[in-house]
């Protein structure tokens, strides 16, 4: 059994404290700056978020102890939502306990915002790790799949896709598996990021559908739900290709299957049906933050035209769904008459 | 603007009389000889099972009229459940009105029974045809896509497939548009025929995960139900490609777009909800018929271990989900322990 760092104590990284420690691993789970009440409530009780209390096993860090969270960690698990990610690199970088080659398990989704380009959360990583360590490779892999943080650590029946950027990592990866907690090993590590982003940014449009049309006059709109999700599917393909990736990861594990976990219930969703009852999206997603709840499909919608632009010229034609959901979003545009029009004028 | 003719009054046949009738086409509405009840109803008021009113303008024919219905009619909508189709079809095709160039396009969604073999809708209906037309090719195009029959009716926007086995009918496609009806023309009639009748199968296990583990706990299963839905798709587009279909069918609208929408609700949801909750398979499927609720599914469980045989060598290994399917539903395995360790299991 390993030594296993995870840092983050939010939904996810909190999460997947629960396979890791069912395994046996020594588990030991660093808060951010922002995580410190949520670890102090984890030491009195359940984890606020998670509503349950962690494994027994697993040791808290605060924020400042990052150094003893890290000396002797064989792997970290990387729990940062994307705002966090270069604040989170740029003190794990430095840190004295930290080793160029340790491997580095992802759990972040969504764009990261680096030097003025729009990144994977891979590309921002390899990037900072190339400046701080030069000739020394990182080694990352990529987490994706359906997984809700909370069925995961409740336990439920879970499988998982980890896109290994360093084959000697999967090597690790029969040591996370538990009975409920299935881990494939992956190679599409460009298409896995997008889809971990993309799903995001698509879900948010069936949560406006659910929101704008409601059950109103006794209809559902599954029809038209199911349209842009299959849709998505196709766009994300697409986007996967012209950013190098294989089309193929966007209709399994971590494209399809984490587009409708995700379009089932969680922030981007309910992010969603308030812009379809009407609010403001910027607003709304500034009191969601507010609320400790970050829809990470409204950045990733603004900063995907942004990553999109150089990668896959005319995207605002050649991907209707995603272009819908930037016009709404980014650009005021009302999502009623948009959705009620999108299945014509979709090629 | 032409003469149509719908075959079947139920959901699917009644619902496609709306944006026929909303288009100004002259539509005529068959029942068989199980919808005469349904067709007294819609004389006095809404159509029972869609539980909304004509159009007005549809001509309603009774079993025993096919003849008048048929007479100058230009293509016929074929609304028939797959247990009705080679009935219908016995009468149809000697049916003096019937001339053997008359255009079908096809709602059937089901394996279809015929001496003994399983066969898809326009491979049955091909066979006889070509027995009682020698020489004279069957004008056929198969539907498929998202489309909940109520939804269509009450004008939800609504995006479909027609998979067409003769390009000749294409030019009737436009004429079937309305403002909330996309009709797409296709050219994979095996792929889009497989999807049809297997996300019914496949939708049925989702529906299981529900009756069975419900919402337990506060535990929802999106995660395994995610999984299975994405490992749906990748069986079957395995499916289609051994039948010489195309895969990328199952992850666009015919498949991964109606795989959807068919596990949000509907019959064969419910059916799966029965048989999770511990109901036998053949006594659920057996009750719901007696209440007029066909889940079709059920059958094309049955039937698909028969139509896989001959060009599948070792699906019960090569499709897990399909095969855990086939044991619960017709070998008694019980649905608990299956659903608990499919995630490990799949290769």
């Amino acid at each position: 059994m390993s030594v296993i760092t995870v840092l983050g104590a939010g939904f996810m990284g909190a999460a997947v404290t629960f396979p890791l420690a069912a395994v046996g691993h020594e588990v030991r789970l660093w808060g951010t700056w922002l995580d410190d009440p949520l670890l102090e409530a984890c030491r009195r009780g359940p984890h606020p978020r998670l509503r349950l209390p962690l494994p027994p096993a697993v040791r808290l860090f605060a924020a400042g102890e990052l150094e003893p969270a890290l000396a002797g960690a064989d792997a970290l698990f990387f729990g940062i939502s994307s705002e966090g990610f270069v604040p989170v690199l740029e003190r794990l970088l430095p840190c004295p306990a930290f080793r160029p080659d340790l491997p580095i398990f992802s759990l972040t989704k969504g764009f990261i915002p680096w030097r003025g380009a729009a990144l994977r959360a891979s590309e921002c990583a390899e990037a900072m790790h190339a400046e701080r360590f030069p000739g020394r490779p990182l080694r990352w892999a990529s987490i994706g799949g359906p997984v809700k943080a909370v069925e995961l650590a409740q336990g439920v029946p879970t499988a998982s896709v980890y896109a290994l950027a360093d084959r000697s990592l999967e090597s690790f990866l029969p040591s996370f598996r538990t009975p409920f907690y299935r881990v494939h090993a992956g190679s599409d590590l460009v298409g896995l990021e997008l889809c971990a982003i993309l799903k995001n940014a698509y879900a948010i449009l069936l949560g406006i559908c659910d929101g704008r049309f409601g059950n109103a006059e006794g209809r559902l709109y599954d029809n038209l739900k199911a349209f842009l999700l299959a849709k998505a599917l196709e766009e994300m393909a697409r986007i996967i290709e012209a950013a190098g990736g294989q089309a193929r990861t966007a209709f399994d594990l971590p494209g399809a299957g984490d587009l409708y976990v995700t379009a089932q219930s969680g922030r981007n969703r309910r992010y969603g049906e308030r812009v379809g009852r009407g609010e403001d999206p910027a607003t709304a997603y500034e009191r969601m933050c507010a609320g400790g709840e970050i829809a990470e499909g409204y950045p990733a919608v603004r900063l995907g035209s942004q990553y999109l632009k150089p990668r896959y010229p005319g995207w605002e034609e050649r991907l209707p769904v995603f272009s819908t959901l930037h016009r709404v979003l980014a650009g005021g545009s009302p999502c009623g008459a948009e959705l009620d029009s999108l299945v014509l004028r979709y090629p």
